[in-house]
This record gives structure tokens, sequence and C-alpha cells, in this order.
């Protein structure tokens, strides 16, 4: 099972069951309403019977007549499905796992239901775009999508989508990791020629933190401008912080109101975990990180129309919210939005969490110094090589759990160079001081450039991207 | 126990005792820290236990260090505390009760912790406002209160107060029970010279009710027009659609995710009743029934200020909105909004029930025609005559339990025409025909009146109303 509603029984996907549940339903009915034979309406129950065992064989879940298949059924319990115990732990507020190569992102793709960016998609995302696919994609860091191909095959008849994706401005802060989403988020824009929304949850962190309002606002207009140090496109880029937006757009609220109107307790609490002593405020959230899904939520840019399909390129821990969203969103009428998942970027301190924005030695700041860094790397980048020189020397290193070179495989652009550099490294050619220079390298001229691109961001060009208004967009 | 902090044992309130709580913890504390004499420790222990047994009996509720009494932990159980059986039933969704008088407000006070509007009051509401009381006050329509001394005290000292009420537009049709919190609102706009806003929960009507948004608008707006019929001044008054403001203004926002951050599902599960299977929008929703009560809400009015109290006059129904408005406010640092509780107009059929907007011949509707009126009355108000013309004349009827006579209470200003009819039916002196002929020459002209101010409402006035905007408020 590839996606929630992907292959199953003989291929028939937990829709097709659904629809044919459905009508041999009716059927059903319809003999026992017409008195029909009792050897036909007892043949008719039994494949009746026979389609229901086969529907929550495949979608998890038991039949229940009006009521389509759930892509957030399909993982239950938090994030965690059957014997939880020896499964990583992976929702929007804990990820977690025991193996110092990070989450497994197979196991991850199955539980969640998703689809994995295989090779094939990656060679028809190039044939689209024309471009040569990004690094993230071609290295497997965005791994996992839902209804990618969808979405291409709408862009070759012309059908724009747009692009969706946040952040939650819990500090000022930022680390190297919180630029992933926008650095490939940013190369989708360019290829692709598409409007693109950023949500800032100054609302939610100020819900589960101990945070004042004022401390998330500024948060996020300090964020805004790591952000828009990323190089986005001002006339195709919408920036907005939920607790500006949400008293600036009727619109907006509607769909949340909408959104709110289709998702009950039960379910936030199957999808999110959430207990009956959270704040009304954390349960009806959901909704509020669900909207920007919907293109009407933003009439400046696309004039009221509700068919625009939207992509959402994030981190998978997001997920949860948009299994959720997909499964209204053909309840109120509009499109599912697409997603494209990446990994998490890893803490100096090993793959095994995801790191943290209030542990200044977990990660690389986008305000760290050259000499921080250096030293940052040198004394905390958890090793994959062996204890001494002769060991090393004789027996290599392990490139999968050494977060230098993870960090390489986010950071540096040259296949071939990285390729080289992860059989030295195996080899024991490479050392791992050798190593931690070449990242060191790489990882400093990239922090210097972004601190002098965001001294450049001005208060007027922050204002100017988070300004409800029309965008270039002429489809 | 008239207010659910006030007298209780040998005068102490709730709030008392759990000072006196506080305080005698920490004494315990700190002789069981220093050591003290074991006699000493336990006369301590002793009289803490004692404060504990009190203070349960007076606020009904288990004493929890650093959590004052609570206001809506007072009422328990969806409106119903103790023998529910022989309790009316009385809370936002639902009004119900065995007796033909209607329900037992003076039980409705004990159980919801307010306040009897008391001679006293009314005596002091003339002598601060200057004005002969509103017939609505004299009668023991507007029968409970909270904290109406101290608006008065502060308006003796030139503090100024603002009103908020309110009406959910479930349909176009509005009916005579629809006007009573507005015509008292207009008085107390008029007697007190304050601003005034008026809520109108489109948002929640999609949320409970089988309506689209932009049904739910449109019945705003049809509503606005007889609320503006009603006469409000447009320079001290702001009509607002949630759907619309919500959306308009980033303060009312800001307030409603900081009351939504200080509410827990479990309390609103204990208030409103709600359960699992209600949708998200629903357990949020009481968060914005709450905001207008804080004056920083509307900062076109009152210019950023958070301390401008706020008066709510409506049906005691919607009391559980208000107690927990009032747990939360000095949570976030705001006055916690007085209120002024009406008793319900009664059906047509008898006071066991409310009024249903959906039930046509339940009620007086505000588009009646005289000829409508007349034989609504006479064909479904529900009489407290006797059977028989000679019975009515040897025994007479009872004014208590028939509508007409409870609806003249209404609408007859005239308290010694008032005076006579009830004496004349008592005696049997007056016949139900009769009575009920002084009842629909009393309501036709009302009706029509009412019918002529409304078709005067253009739609550029209820713009004018319903656009966030400064209005007279010099204080």
């Amino acid at each position: 099972m590839t996606d929630s509603q992907g292959d199953g029984v003989g291929g028939a996907t937990a829709m097709d069951l659904y629809e044919k549940l459905t009508a041999q339903g009716d059927k059903v009915r319809s003999l026992k309403t017409a008195k029909a034979d009792k050897a036909e309406v007892d043949a008719a129950i039994q494949l009746l019977l026979k389609l229901k065992v086969d529907y929550k064989g495949v979608s998890g879940q038991d039949y229940k007549a009006g009521c389509p298949p759930s892509e957030s059924a399909v993982v239950s319990n938090n994030g965690q499905l059957g014997n939880g115990a020896e499964e990583d732990t992976v929702d929007p507020w804990n990820v977690a796992t025991n193996s110092a190569k990070g989450v497994d992102y197979d196991k991850l793709i199955v539980r969640f239901g998703s689809s994995k960016v295989d090779q094939e998609l990656v060679d028809r995302i190039e044939k689209v775009s024309g471009q040569k696919p990004h690094h993230f994609l071609r290295r497997g860091i965005f791994f996992s999508h839902r209804d990618m191909h969808q979405v291409l095959d709408a862009y070759e008849k012309q059908k724009a989508f747009y692009l969706y994706t946040g952040r939650g401005p819990s500090s000022q802060a930022m680390h190297v990791g919180h630029l992933i989403p926008f650095i490939f988020t940013k190369w989708l824009q360019d290829v692709f020629d598409i409007p693109l929304v950023i949500q800032l949850t100054d609302d939610e962190k100020y819900l589960w933190k101990d945070l004042t309002l004022e401390d998330c606002q500024r948060f996020a207009v300090e964020n805004a401008k790591d952000i828009i140090a990323c190089g986005f496109d001002v006339n195709k880029t919408f920036i907005f912080s939920d607790l500006d937006y949400m008293g600036s757009s009727p619109e907006f609220y509607r769909n949340v109101v909408k959104i709110q109107k289709h998702v009950t307790f039960n379910q936030v609490k199957g999808i999110f975990g959430f207990t009956d002593s959270d704040c009304i405020g954390k349960i009806s959230f959901p909704a509020i990180q669900a909207a920007p899904s919907f293109s009407n939520s933003f009439p400046q840019i696309f004039k009221g129309r509700k068919d625009v399909q939207c992509l959402i390129p994030c981190a998978i821990d997001q997920d949860p919210y948009f299994r959720m969203t997909r499964d209204v969103a053909p309840r109120i009428g509009y499109p599912k939005p697409a997603l494209l998942h990446s990994t998490f970027f890893p803490a100096l301190q090993g793959a095994q969490t995801k790191m943290s924005a209030s542990d200044a030695n977990s990660s690389i700041f986008l305000t760290d110094t050259p000499k921080q860094i250096k030293n940052k790397v040198n004394k905390h980048a958890f090793s994959g090589g062996k204890d001494t020189v002769e060991e090393h020397r004789q027996h290599g290193g392990n490139p999968d759990i050494d977060v230098s070179f993870m960090y390489l495989t986010f950071f540096m652009e040259d296949d071939e160079k990285l390729e080289k550099i992860r059989q030295d490294y195996s080899s024991g050619a490479l050392l791992t001081g050798e190593l931690k220079k070449m990242l060191i390298e790489t990882l400093q001229p990239i922090i210097t450039a972004h601190q002098e691109k965001r001294k450049n961001v001005t208060d007027e060009m922050v204002k100017q991207f988070m300004t409800p208004r029309s965008l270039d967009f002429n489809f």
C-alpha cells in the first residue's frame, strides 16, 4: 500500500471499493424492494459482505455509507500504528527515532499512506519543468508525495497550481534546517513560474508555547526577513502572519469556519493526539493551517477562484495537518492539495532527533559567525568515523550516520564531488577531520551570503511581501 | 447564595474562603518546615480541613491551590445541578420546563449564581440615570444581574461603560420575542448615553444548523434591518457579522485566540455539554461570543483601551457564555463584563417553551399583518380563563399562566392599566376574549410601526451601521 487509496485487493483502491460497495448496497435494497428471488438476494448480500471485508483490508476502516475512505484514518494513535514501541514517532510536535541513521522514511511512507518520490517522478519533473531537478529531489531529501502526477498532468495542459508552505515562528533564531523547505520552494517557484503563499503560524506558537502574542508577532516578522533573504520573487510571493491575515480577510475566515464545521473533536484527537485538557484554541487550530490549501482563501491573488490546485512542500511531520485537509476538501467542494514531503534535517548530535531552536549547540544558526560554525562542527557534529586514525584508515567510516556527511548532502550541490567524499570516507581515505573541514568550508560562505542578503531586507520590503495584494498569476 | 462568590459560611464568600485557605496552607507548610510543636501543627491542619469543607459548601468546588473559585463551575451538567429531573433546562440551545408559569427564575438565580434585580437596584438605576426605569425593569422581565452595582458605582464617578448584545441569525424571520433585548438595550443606550456593539453570530448558525455560509450572511443582514428599526443611534452603535468582522479586525481575532488559549475542552464540555462528536468549530465558538465583552476588540471605538467595562443585556439562556467569559477575563488582564438577564418571551401555546422561529404559529412575527396577529392571538394564545363564561365570572382567570396577559406585561407600558387588567381577569370581570382583544389592539400598532420603520431602513443605512468606525464616545 503506497497510498491510502492505493493498490489493494486485485489492484482495487479503497475508493474503488467504496464506490462498488455503495452500488452493491443500492442493488441489495432494490432487490429486496422488488421482492426478488431469494437466491438472487442472498448472492447479492454475499458479495456485499465480501466487499466490506476487502474494503476494511485496503482502507483500514469500516465501511460507512456516505463516508468515503479517509486518509487520516489510515494513521491513528498520533502517528503510530500497530506495535508502536518499535515505530519512529513523527508528528508536528515530536520526532523521535532510536536509529542513528534517523527516521525510517520508507516505513513512514507506508504508515502515512503517501507515495515515494521515485526516479520516474524525478524524471517527469525534469521533463515538465525543463530544468535539472533540484539536488533535494535527486538525493531523496524530498522523498514522499501525494498527487504530484496529477499536478504535473494539469500543468502540462496549461492548468497552473500554486505553492503553499509555512513556518511556526517560535523564536527569532532560525537554523539551517529551517531553510530546507524554503530553498526548495524557491526552486519550485522559479521553474514552474507560479505564485506562492507562506503562512507564519504566530497564533499556533502563542497557543502552544509560553509566549505573548506580541512575542509571536515579532518573531513572525524576524523570520519573514530570513525567508525573504532566500530570494523569493515579491511579485509572486505573499507572506502572512495568521494574527494579521485572519483579521484582514473575511474569505480566509470563511474557509476556516467551513473546515471547522467538517472536522470533529474525535477526528483531531485521532490525528493529533489532543486530549480533553487541551485548550480549545489548539483543538480548532488545524483548520487554520488547512485553510491556505484552498485558493479562494486568497481573493487578491486568485480573484475568487476556488479551483486552483495547491502544492505544499513541507517536512513530513506536517503531513497530519494535510491528511486532515485532504479528507475535508471534497466535502466542501475544493480540490485536495498535493504534497511534497522532506526528510528531517538532523541535529549536529545525530539523526535521532530534529534540531531544536532552543539549543544553540544542536545546529548551525543563520546568525552564526564563520568561527562559530567551525567550532560547532568540529566540536559537536556526530562522527561516523572510527576511534583512531589507524582503525579509520583500515575499516573506513560510516557516512550513513555521519552528521557532517548528511549536512553535505543538503548543501553540496556537486553530485560527483559528494559521491567521491562518500566513497573516500567509507574506504578510510578521508578522515573525519578532513570531512568536517569540507563541511565547514561549504557552510561558511552559504551562511555569510545569507546574512548579507538578510541585512538588505528592509522593513519596507517585509511590509511589501506581507501586504495582501494581487500577484503575477495569469491563468 | 445569590452570587457564586456571594454569602456563604458566616457571610464569607467563596473568594474570601479561597484566600483564607491559601494563607492557611502556607501557614501549615511553614510550621512543618520550622518543625513546630505537634499540637500547633495539628491545630493548623484542622483549621485547613474545616476551611476546605466550608469552601466546597459555598463554591460547590474542591479547593485547588492557584485556582480561584470559578463562576462556570458552579453550574455543571449543562445547566442542571443536583436532581436534574425536577430542574428546568436552560442553556443556549434548549429551554424547557414543566410549569405552565414558565421557568422558575428565582431557582435559576441560585443555580446560575447570579443576583436578583431587586427594588434597591431598580431605584438605583433610576437615581443614576435620572430616568424612570423601563417597565422591563419595573416588572422583573430583566430579573437577574451580575455586577450592576459596580457598573453604576463607576458611572457615578464618570467612568463610562459600553453595551454589548447580539443575535444568532438562523432565519430571515424574527418574532416579537427577539425584540426584547433590543428594546431594552436601546433604552439603556439612551439613558446612559453610551456606545453599543451588536454581534450577529452568523458563524455560529452556520456551525449549528444545516445552512450555507451565504444563507447565514443573508439572514444577518435581514436581521440587522429589524434591529436598526428599533431606533438605535447610528453614531453610537456598531452592528457586526462575525463572518465579516473576524476578517476585518486583527484585534478581534487576537482576543479570540487569547480566550481560546485559556479555556480547555473539559471546561466547554462542562459548561455547554459538548461531546467528542461535535465539530471543532462548535468547540471553539464560545471564544467568539466572549470576545466582544472586551473593549480592545473594537479599536475603532475605544482607541485601543482595554479597560472600558462591558454590560451585556441578554436572555438568561446566554449566561453560560458569559460565565465562561468572566472566568477568563482576569486571567488575560481584562475587566469582567457585567450582565442584565431577561426572562424568556413565551410561545403563544404557553410558557413551557421558548418560541421557535421555525413554527409560524408559535409566535407573532415582525412581518405579520394585523389580521394574522388577530387570528393567531385568538386561535393560539394559551388562556388562563375558565371553560365557560359562567365559571369564569364566578371563579376568575389565572393571569400567571395566561399568555395574552404575559404578552401585555411585555408590551403594555401603562402600569396602572396593566394592574387593572390583572385584577379584573383574576376576579372574572374580564373575559378571555376581552383580554385577547386588548392584546391584539396593543400589538397591532407596535408591529405596524415596526414594519414602517423597517421599510425605511436602506441598504446604505445597514452598511453604515455595519462599517467598523469611530463612535461618539468621549470618556
